[in-house]
């Protein structure tokens, strides 16, 4: 259970790392951080130092003791045995992190959960050399920030736990965070799925000339993407229909035909990836992007991101 | 020019009609209204007396009086000669609109501009018997609903004028609305296809049991949602590779291959309408919707709605 987790491995240290590390910390844990990279301490060092104000106007104050409550070592091995939860951030290459849990899973206690914060890689593929527990290993994929983002995708491999699953649901709830569990391994997971259907179809309206990149934007911010901070698609749905379930079914019977429609033409006039696509794409969105000013828009971003996540903290 | 335009034409008067005209009223125009349906006046009259505190907190402090300002009228032909704008919201039936557009273009001055409401014709579609001036003839398709949501799709037809549309965006933005351009006529126009896509996946998701529908909601709403009211896809993405045109172009190099591999597996999973498929989509979808508290569901997402728009007007 969460409550028993006190110490934290963070094995890799790099954006996702960071983020993560900040999180646990402010949360009360002692976090144990390892990163071969050369300056690896000093980064986070600066990280957390620019996190930490951020988390204090999300979470409330914040004792200023917690930030120191983490050590930067060369080698975890020794320190393997004496965690409660691994949170791994290596490199997405499938060599590199089956040796990597193979040692994890050797030398972790047999109840802690190891989880993988990879995007890529599903667990399948690198937990095939963990002789010891491999069903405590999972995929907890956050969503950049971490610190920030509630979303973390539980994707468990085929053997993984009930208990692990469980377990893993707990803590993320327990920072705060809105775990959802994928229930079978995908390319891409869920949300990068979701979010590459809707790209994928905007890169083909910009390249074809239908509508301009910033039009496009504009499209997603003014209208539809209005409601997906509040609503999601299947609620969305229901609600367009007039709401509850007879609105979702409501909405595909009366829709349906014309949805249909829009699909076979959106599938006709697919991105292809071509060199030439790309190319047209990139001409539109290079009128778009060099008139954004990107201090202005990352603040806006933030503000917004901060207003509507501390609304539901 | 917007400011020229002091009288407006509302055909048709179910909810988008309703909604047309209560923003119209509140933004100081005078408003005929015509809707064949028994009783259209006294449900359109609810809906504005409904509609109004809404449009007092977003705009701020509306003169009472304005409310009145509108008759509802069973012949509008020989009131079309009077007005500067006409807004269509009939019926999506191309004989219905070739017959009322013919009408519509024969009666009004020359100089005023016809938009239709449509979400499914292309006005090419029902101009090809106007005989005076079809070429200020053209689709405005607000997104429900019209008197909140920003966003209006404004599609010229092949003839339709550079006039017409500037004269279309003009009137829009006097509105306070955000209006786009569709440059060419496609099925869905742009936000319903952007929609279709992000649904067609989440229903291959859940109907393929790779997530629950609720836990679908999540991802969207806790993740990528929470940026799209104030990030389309092409700003994100850029801020996603480190902002920037380069953070783009980044972004499609270094995600380019995985990209492809999750849209392979996509497109082999494509939701296809079978009724094996929407069965299992709605079993599912059924599993989440018996629990929510539709009350408390619209109270949130209006709140939500409104404090984002505030933000903005």
């Amino acid at each position: 259970m969460s409550q028993e987790i006190h110490i934290v491995a963070v094995i890799g240290c790099g954006m996702i790392g960071m983020s993560w590390a900040s999180l646990f910390l402010a949360k009360g844990l002692k976090v144990i951080i390892t990163d071969p990279a050369e300056g690896a301490e000093l980064r986070f060092k600066r990280y957390l130092d620019d996190a930490w104000p951020t988390l204090q106007l999300l979470f409330g104050p914040i004792d200023q003791e917690l930030a120191n409550n983490y050590e930067f070592v060369d080698d975890i091995t020794p320190r393997l045995g004496t965690v409660d939860f691994i949170q791994e951030n290596g490199p997405e290459n499938v060599e590199f992190k089956q040796e990597l849990f193979k040692i994890l899973d050797r030398n972790a206690q047999s109840e802690v959960v190891i989880a993988s914060s990879s995007s890529g890689l599903p667990s399948s593929a690198f937990v095939g050399q963990c002789e010891n527990k491999p069903d405590r290993i999972l995929i907890g994929h956050p969503f950049n920030p971490p610190h920030l983002i509630p979303l973390v995708e539980v994707v468990p491999h085929s053997v993984t736990s009930y208990t692990t699953v469980s377990k893993a649901l707990d803590f993320y709830r327990s920072l705060g965070k809105h775990p959802v569990v994928i229930l079978k391994e995908v390319p891409g997971f869920v949300a990068n799925r979701l979010q590459a259907a809707i790209n994928a179809e905007a890169y083909s309206l910009i390249s074809r000339g239908i509508i301009s990149a910033e039009d496009l934007d504009t499209v997603v911010t003014s209208g539809p993407g209005l409601r997906w901070g509040v609503t999601g698609p299947i609620i969305t749905n229901a609600l367009g229909g007039g709401g509850g379930l007879d609105g979702f079914t409501t909405r595909i019977e009366r829709l349906g035909p014309a949805i249909r429609r829009w699909e076979d033409d959106m599938h006709e006039h697919r991105f292809d990836w071509s060199e030439e696509k790309l190319t047209l794409l990139e001409d539109e969105v290079r009128k778009y992007l060099t008139a954004v000013d990107w201090t202005e828009m990352t603040r806006k971003r933030d503000f917004v991101l901060l207003q509507a996540l501390r609304a539901r903290f």
